[in-house]
């Protein structure tokens, strides 16, 4: 491992072309220390055996992508849901990383009252924070971009997110904070330092912003270096807020799945060390 | 025109498969007592012949879209930018219209300051803000969807907007206010107020946020009624922060392009009065 990968760690869904043991091979061959793992992929390897692999590679599981979804209202979806959340829990536990990733859920079908459905989150997370701490998981509501707010997820800002993770220990709840949902928001650098401040930064993911965005918003994220985004401002806010763990990157991109898995890595390997190591 | 319709105003933006003269007509036919006009248009029509048909017709032209794009950093362009903004304002007062529409412009090419981008907005509102007032023209800055920040507007937020406006005299520089940009905005409610206490509401425009958005994302805008936005409870806070002015409805959307432009009048008069009147 070059010291310029010392703190990165390569998110999954970036090259999700490559199996898991394919992925572990790539991350040992390039000096890629950690890894953020996705539950469908996990489950369908088998969880057990998904902690044997990394652990026996040395790799250390940065996060869990992802639990959530916590806005329902009917009573059995709900229900279902913190039920899906616990084994997102255990899944976590079981993969020997500390921090599971929250995306929050958009409105329910019909629904216009974006402020309840945050309340709705945080009625949740009462019920489940608990739960994680009992197995040594932390959770880290993300804030998704605005343009997110209806249909996945409610929660838009820092503020927004820390305003919820403030209800319970910091280390219960923490926030995700993503380059690419916050980097237009003037007020985020301060919520970083707020989220800092009580020790809530629980894991720093990028990606870049580029445009023309895809049909559906949702793979078009930028591989580093190649948008709007100025990495190295948002890696000094975390770091002067007190952050020192791992940095992921986490791209969803249609082009670049189209493309193979370990040319994808190293050079996202390489776009770590030259804008953000 | 019916007393629903009394605040109504459309957008040319919605039914721009009408020429200006269809469009002045299907506002006598249905009772619409207001326009906002845009540019390209006009100025194909003619800004002289336009604002004689429109008085004709004794239709107010609410506001005039769009001036702005203001964060080139060429000196060359930067001086035909403030040129251009300066004809914008003359079209607006021979149109009668005392509101001009700003759209800040995106990030030059290579740039990731956005902050130096805002910066720029300001610079050349100094040099803009005055030869308005000379003309009798306010102008509105809009804030736009985060969606927008790297490539057409980076005013993402009400705030963003409100800083720099009150940089100026609320009679030359305020916002625009349209729900589709900061419905997901927790802090605009505040903001509004905030706009109105200094009397910086220049124009409400309302369009519906749906999903999934089209590549690009410009043309994506939901009829009223068809989203995520409970427009009264929009409606409320411009009125609860002194708003009595014109409601424009704007939309972009593909769909509503391919129809019958006096029908989608039609329907969006009748949106208007059943979600917003």
């Amino acid at each position: 491992m070059t010291a310029d990968l010392a703190r990165f760690s390569i998110n999954q869904m970036t090259v999700k072309q490559l199996s898991l043991p394919e992925l572990v091979d790539a991350c040992g061959d390039l000096g890629v220390p950690g890894v953020g793992l996705w539950r469908e992929p996990v489950q369908a390897y088998g969880v057990e055996a998904a902690a044997k692999l990394v652990r026996d590679a040395g790799l250390t599981v940065t996060t869990l992508c992802r639990g959530g979804f916590l806005t329902a209202t009917a009573p059995g979806e709900r229900a279902a849901a913190l039920a899906d959340n616990r084994r997102a829990v255990d899944e976590a536990a079981t993969l020997g990383t500390d921090t599971l990733v929250l995306v929050s859920g958009g409105l329910p079908p019909g629904s216009r009252d974006l402020r309840a459905a945050r309340e709705r989150i945080a009625d949740a997370l009462a019920e489940l924070a608990p739960y994680a701490e009992e197995h040594g998981v932390r959770l880290a509501i993300e804030p998704l971009h605005p343009m997110f707010a209806s249909d996945r997820c409610v929660v838009s800002t820092l503020a927004q997110a820390l305003d919820i993770a403030e209800r319970f220990p910091a280390h219960q709840v923490g926030v995700t904070v993503d380059t690419y949902h916050i980097w237009w928001d003037d007020q985020a650098p301060a919520q970083i330092a707020r989220a800092g401040a009580s020790g809530r930064i629980h894991t720093f993911q990028l990606a870049d912003w580029i445009t023309p965005l895809p049909e559906g918003v949702l793979n078009g994220r930028g591989q580093i270096g190649d948008g709007a985004i100025d990495m190295r401002e948002w890696r000094t806010y975390v770091e002067e807020a007190g952050y020192t763990g791992p940095i992921e990157i986490e791209l969803f991109n249609d082009t670049l799945w189209t493309r193979d898995g370990r040319e994808v890595l190293a050079e996202t390997a390489a776009r770590f060390a030259e804008h953000a190591g």
